[in-house]
């Protein structure tokens, strides 16, 4: 196997995807930093939004990889550790080069900029996947090079672009992805089908989003609660797709309190919101396959004999990732 | 992410796993040399038996990460590369860490002794994940401490141990692999499922399997062919699965030339055979999932309306390893 740039840029890259959708409104990003030529120091990634970003994540645990019990192992917050660094780099970045998926950040937000703190640490080079596109943010590329740190962009862009992908669509219009999990074969019913840890990141899932829709069939059959409480986490609004807006109001989704839920079958309405999840399974899917920029599966090594994944549908995908939720699988597929 | 021993063995198990099957009867190894605290000079495999054990591999590329242009490069032969690196090393590797799945092997076969090469060159450390169960090949790890060079078995020995899995089996008796190829929502047939690199990949498999099993509906109904062809490779002795002993003899697959062919519903006649992959869908797993040790599902990312995967079976798996083939998927499962 080589190890090039593509190789350093790809950990990072993983790295980020291990925090996709629960940076919202950020995007998901990676950071690497290697000392020399190959020595990792670091692979980090942003892990929500209003905590440090992958650079700053990323520098902090490289500066500790050689100084392990300096002070700033302490410090959480953005503007302290950029402080700190700036005040007490001493030259250690000077012969390193700092990988990231997305241009470091430009300007001074929730957290100060990266771009302003990579260019006082003076690194060898900084390799960039891919350039921000975010009015406020972006020109950090710029602000590095007229401080005549050597840049270059474009290292595994289309994989970048692919972990982008959700933040671009949520920032310019609505990110729509659909849930589903189901056995290896295909089977989506006969009780219990995720783990416990699987069932955490839903909950974590549906505290980030927006918006959740779901079938009314399933909301009269199931009777859920579709809140976030396993991880105490905020229930999310409701959009009931549904025909017959008659429904017993004793069913707990609509007990949960502070919460909107609608009942409606117009699906304009779910691109009033930016960053919406469909839990459903292959019936629901068919219906709403237009609207959805994602289908991400949850997938139990089981093999069931339960309700078939039967469908009047051809749909083709690109893997965009794929990961592991303790021992059960997450796939990311993008429509084709 | 800590980079730790374990991060760098899974790198080792990672790149292993690439040529899973592919080096039988050998085990699938893999190796990393890494420089001082975390310089990764390389990461190689084993790729075949008869080619160069996965420490020679990654040895010859780190040295040759520092020595570019050095003669080692245009070496492939496994005695000129050990040769060549005792008498040119010159302390290279002395700060080095050898991360390497499986332990050296001990004994002179068809390539040299890796413990022996180890030996001379003296590194800093070696990081074995588990150890060796060949009566002939043992006893690496004793010969590097006898030359005072300081082992640590067991880093990610259980994942170590899923890599080996196989060769443990073939190795004492059989390995039984059941291959099936589907779509996301479990349908297995509805016309060419596969990519033309899966199914080069499966050919690859045939080359290189003892016996190849198939039902005998299959066989009335698809009329294969069941070779090697698409990579010029050996076609694999055929078990038809069948009560029924008569078929159409100009069945391509009766006319490959030199390979034995044989209709048997006696499934103890697997065993006499040591490496065995059983090519169906779920109807056929139903009658034979008490005889396999691994479901290798070669996943395609479409879903498709055809016939689902219907069956009267539960079954329990644990994912062992994933990866691409191209744009697909190959999973291998293993029996909960
Ligand atoms: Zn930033
Ligand atoms: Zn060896």
């Amino acid at each position: 196997m080589k190890i090039d740039n593509k190789f350093f840029m790809k950990l990072a890259i993983d790295e980020a995807w291990k925090y996709q959708f629960l940076t919202y409104p950020n995007p998901a990003v990676g950071c690497v930093v290697v000392k020399g030529n190959s020595e990792i120091l670091s692979i980090e990634a942003h892990k929500e939004a209003g905590m440090p970003h992958a650079e700053v994540n990323a520098l902090k645990q490289a500066f500790l990889k050689y100084h392990p019990n300096d002070v700033i192992k302490t410090l959480s917050d953005s503007f302290e550790i950029h402080d700190y660094l700036i005040r007490n780099h001493n030259g250690f970045f000077n012969d390193c080069t700092i990988f990231v998926t997305l241009e470091p950040c430009n300007h001074i937000g929730k957290t100060p900029s990266c771009a302003n703190l990579i260019k006082h640490l003076n690194p060898k080079k900084v390799v960039i996947a891919h350039e921000d596109i975010n009015k406020e943010a972006k020109g950090g590329q710029k602000t590095l090079e007229e401080a005549s740190i050597v840049c270059e962009l474009g290292c595994m862009k289309k994989e970048a672009y692919e972990l982008l992908y959700p933040f671009l669509k949520w920032n310019s219009s609505s990110f729509v992805f659909y849930k589903m999990a189901q056995t290896l074969n295909g089977t989506v019913d006969g009780g219990k089908i995720s783990s416990n840890q699987t069932l955490a990141y839903v909950h974590t899932l549906r505290d980030r989003i927006d918006l959740m829709v779901i079938g009314g069939n399933t909301v009269r059959t199931d009777r859920p609660t579709l809140d976030a409480r396993y991880v105490v986490g905020r229930a999310p609004e409701v959009m009931i797709y549904s025909k017959n807006k008659i429904f017993d109001n004793q069913i707990p989704l609509f007990k949960v309190p502070n919460r909107k839920v609608f009942i409606s079958d117009d699906l304009f309405k779910i691109l009033d919101y930016k960053f919406v999840m469909i839990e459903g399974a292959y019936t629901l899917l068919e219906k709403l396959n237009e609207k959805i920029d994602y289908l991400v599966l949850l997938i139990s090594p089981k093999i069931r004999n339960g309700l078939n994944a039967i469908n009047q549908i051809d749909l083709d995908f690109k893997i965009v990732h794929e990961n592991y939720i303790g021992k059960e699988k997450i796939v990311y597929l993008k429509r084709k």
